[in-house]
């Protein structure tokens, strides 16, 4: 069995997601390569020092550029705000390590085409983890729609909606920065639901937009760090808002399908509310992550007075199954999501063969992202393939 | 008690739920007048005396002009095809008559324009039935909303998803026909959200809309009756559909709020799935008109480890349960919406005030969705102010 | 087309309900009879009078004698507390009048003994008001119950769950008083459950019961009205609660299912929760009233990576669908419930067959509750051909 | 900080879900101590070297009681079938090893009994993996009904549906087996709700209670080996099922609050169907295992008109929040369930505590299954203290 050596670049809760599915993999697929926590990077040495013992590292450092230079190091994950993934990216391409790389790519497609050039010089593998389409309800929703069981697509409906920063009082993180993040919920969750629409539907063409700033100063902390809504700085200092907190679109996607997506952080009593419905010609699919072990389906072939949505639990028998618990309902978590998506990476790798998403459809997307802030800002529909 | 004499014109399902109404709105309400089912107009003599036998009419005619010459009757009701409302409405001002019609009010806003003029002239009564709005359910969240409970609104999301003609093999009735309807799903369904959004929300000042026709021809049937799709005509000869199957749009509103609109015939698995979800600075709400009992609202307010989307069950507290069933939950039908609206209609004539939505919200109805149509076409956002 | 006079006793919300149903009935269904809404019975003559103008009924009386001796009157509806229906129903039958009984049909099976006597000797139609077992998701249940679909049934998990008493202050009604309803939730609510359990599944044989009076006093009113919970007075002198306001029992049925249902006032945030919920060999079936225009059910013959609960909204194609609305979805509330069963009482009457949940199923159920009563005293199974 | 070295007694899917957990609970909780995977056991050598290299154990051996023998080793874990637990157990306590066992402790109180009074002898820190209690939105039950807000309890009802066996092709693993797992579905998911039911509510006092065993032959199988539904052999030769299927029982608790509890392997559409309902003097609790990131809850406190169900999505703000991740919504899986218990096992160490389930649960729960078999046996109830 191979063994691969990991360096981490970021220490947050993303990190943490990314240190258990490395560790846990092996206990759920029988992937022909073990992962070895290498050595991690975050701010300062304290910090990266720390985030070693509790995720596992065996090495720390501040300065991340150690990471590329390392020879033992055969894979760079990339678990940082969005400004720092080109250089990132770029430098572990050039060092020919394989790389994941966190949503989004890029904060625009002039990044991510740099990005997408140099792993693709490069020769090495790389995906960005959409991790979302690898829930494996998600994933029979490909199935179904692969085996035709609701026939041509006409219609995508997505929606993304959470409430952790309709408080007012939630601080001006990075998120909220446009030269650190590049857009707000577009970017943040948005791209969920993209990623979603061209994995399920086909690639979309023109989008149409709108997008609102509902809260446009926040309280200005020390750093830079981002809480997602656990603290409240009700009577700080107040800084500018640079991106969206709302985003409307409508779609048309290359096979005839339209559509629509609606992204929010300001839904009181949603918290990641990612939903899908798309009706076909012949049945129709619903999706909630909030109750992910799920996907509802129904087949018009079904006897007239036997029809309606069916609410299918994903088991063995479903994409994924067999390397996960062995009852439906068991339940699937952000753990078993993360640890299959890191499944499809090393399979990739290990097979020779693209990692989907790939750097390649994380620039798509950036390409989809830039038209859908230009259609907003020029009030109207936009084609996506005149960016980057 | 007063007695008023009502003549209907129209004899198809919704001159039921209408007739139901009117005998039992005494039953649940206790308004100061009585209706007294005179004469109802139906294609033919035989068809309009069975109707009248149904529906409890004491006569019955052919002509529904009739109807209009008859100094007897009170109050017209006009439950026909959408091209036949504009002369109808106009006849039924002239001759001083209140006047209940059904949605959409015309085909266009040329026609509502004429149909408005003719009853402000007149002095009559008159209401457009959007009986969606009077749902306790939906009563209940204009409440909330009016006592500040949400806050200011930000964003508003409908849909009206259903399935009725998703078989091809759904004949061509006038729903499909724009010299009779208008428009197809817009007018039929997408007018009820519409008028919900008005209602919740504020006026829609300007929109940006996608229209699809899906299944362009249908099979064509000895006459233009509506069977809901209750009726399937898989070998017929086919003719073509003139309206849209589906239509997406979005929305803004002149307090600031924006939103959007999903309304079809396509959506395998939902029925009359009518739904809305608010979202304001101090909470949301949801509403499914398919589990109408119901609506979901969450507070921010609400202290943050017990803060969540809360199901109420509508029952004698809420609007319109003085006059209901005892209990929530015991059950509204359409039945019961109707005859809410019944009441509403009353209590204005009793009470001489505007009863909304009146005509001038249908002619506003109208103006969006003339828009709508427009700005589908013209691929860019406009203004619904611009039309008739 | 024939006629039939109606004499009605009791002029509470149930009279409401019955009389909708009388004069909404042939718009649904072309019944070959109309019912003609001739005398009203109440406490006393303004609250009859009243009654009448409200309900539509031509006569009014305070001596519900008056329309047993009415020789006119062909069908007799009592709908007044359970002490009296004894008395009149007897009267009733002996007159030769048909008869429509709210349920439960007595306060214990010696007392529904001596009614099944009368009507059986009478000759007379007779029908007791379980109405719950006529929504179309029920008759739907039904139906694929008799088709086999759901095999050899195993299992019933019955709930009926109700809040409008949780309240202490909730006022001392008949329906806590032993010598006006017999039992508590028993009566009013667990009989609906074990009405459609004998529907579905088989006749019950043995039965284990609990029951609990949580509330063991309530404030005193000025008479024996039932509010519903619609009044409180949680300052009123207290007197005796003297019946159960929770029962949970076990249930063997004849065919070897078995089974266990819960009745309480006291579940706060459940109103009208009636659901049950059937294992069979070959699939299972689970309704809840409060969402009574779905059925969901689960075939087990479905392909294992398409299996799962399905929710089914009743339409045109399903039970009585043909006469109700023309769209599943639009709304079945507790106005078409209890049309439908008014429908079905004078389709029995009309073709001269027995009218389903006849007085010998009230007999029956009565000889299951007096099972269950017993049951709890003695705190053993104890089987329910014992009782009267 | 602190290390101790585990070793594991079985290789089944168990064993993965305990050696995630082992591995990830200090990148979500700050404990002081690590867990190192020093050994496992298997049923042979070729099976635990697997074990081993899949799940992270440095050794592997195909004796338990190297491990038992192994002074290196401080816990022990046991995720072996039921009748095994016993004599692992005492041999783990008597060598002076902590001990996790997963549940049912014993096949009954006798095995049990003997269990505790050797950890009590020993001294040693132990629990029982009941880990559904361990649910985030669980634990908030119990805060709120620890915080009073739902009042005195009254009332709790539980089910646990299950269909991996529903298919008589399910083979005869041991848990079909009395002389391997003591018990059916009471053993294997009744006690997860009975422990529920001991943790949210009080100690059950008394039962009465029916048991079924519906297929009562299943396929032999080569050996006693576990699928959980995952493998069928339709045309197998059949061999005698000794369990229940099926269990049904009435509850009394030591405060005067009553209930019930199903436990299915037959209901087809139900996967890990483990809910409760709680009734209180004040609100109502709701809990489904299959959404798991959700309770549901009703506060009689809230206004009249503003009072219902509602839905609490478990994040930071809740039990065990803070190392979980940080948006509500993201995620409870089956790993995060088992994180969360392994925290509380090692929190218990560290802090030199009792770590609640113990044994002493686990026998308690013995007896309330004993009584229950005994029960179903006699027809009668029977109370919980007179067993072992």
């Amino acid at each position: 069995m191979k063994t691969m050596k990991v360096g981490m670049i970021g220490g947050g809760f993303m990190a943490k997601a990314h240190s258990l599915a490395m560790t846990a993999v092996p206990m759920f697929y029988e992937d022909d390569v073990r992962l070895e926590k290498h050595i991690i990077a975050d701010i300062d040495e304290p910090s990266a020092d720390a985030a070693a013992k509790k995720l596992g590292f065996s090495h720390s450092t501040s300065d991340w550029k150690t990471i590329i230079n390392n020879p033992e190091v055969d894979i760079v994950d990339i678990v940082t705000p969005n400004h720092l993934h080109e250089e990132m990216a770029i430098a572990a391409a050039e060092a020919g390590k394989h790389i994941m790389c966190e949503k989004p790519l890029g904060r625009n497609a002039e990044e991510t085409a740099r990005i997408l050039a140099a792993v693709d010089k490069a020769g090495v593998k790389h995906m960005v983890t959409f991790n979302y389409r690898r829930t494996p309800a998600v994933a029979l929703a490909k199935k179904y729609i692969d085996e035709g069981a609701v026939g041509k697509i006409l219609n995508f409906r997505g929606t993304y909606l959470q409430d952790w920063s309709a408080d007012p009082g939630s601080p001006l993180s990075w998120r909220f920065d446009k030269d650190f993040a590049g857009s707000g919920t577009l970017g943040d969750i948005g791209t969920h639901v993209l990623d979603i629409a061209h994995y399920l539907v086909a690639d979309i063409v023109e989008v149409n937009a709108m997008t609102r700033t509902w809260i446009d100063e926040r309280p200005v902390q020390a750093s830079q760090k981002d809480s997602l809504g656990n603290v409240k700085m009700p009577n700080g200092k107040k800084g500018q808002v640079t991106v969206d907190d709302e985003l409307v679109t409508m779609l048309k996607f290359n096979n005839g399908a339209i559509g629509s997506l609606e992204a929010t952080r300001n839904a009181w009593g949603r918290h990641n509310f990612l939903t899908f419905e798309i009706h076909g010609e012949k049945g129709s699919l619903f999706f909630n992550y909030e109750r992910r072990d799920e996907l509802q389906v129904c087949f018009s072939e079904d006897p007239e007075d036997r029809r309606g949505y069916k609410k299918v639990y994903t088991g063995g028998v479903h994409p994924y199954g067999e390397g996960l618990w062995p009852i439906p309902g068991l339940g699937i978590g952000y753990s078993e999501v993360k640890i299959i998506e890191m499944h499809e990476f090393l399979s990739a790798i290990m097979n020779d063969r693209v990692c989907e998403p790939s750097f390649k459809e994380g620039h798509r997307i950036a390409q989809v992202t830039d038209a859908i802030l230009n259609s907003a800002e020029e009030q109207r529909w936009t084609k996506t393939n005149a960016h980057a």
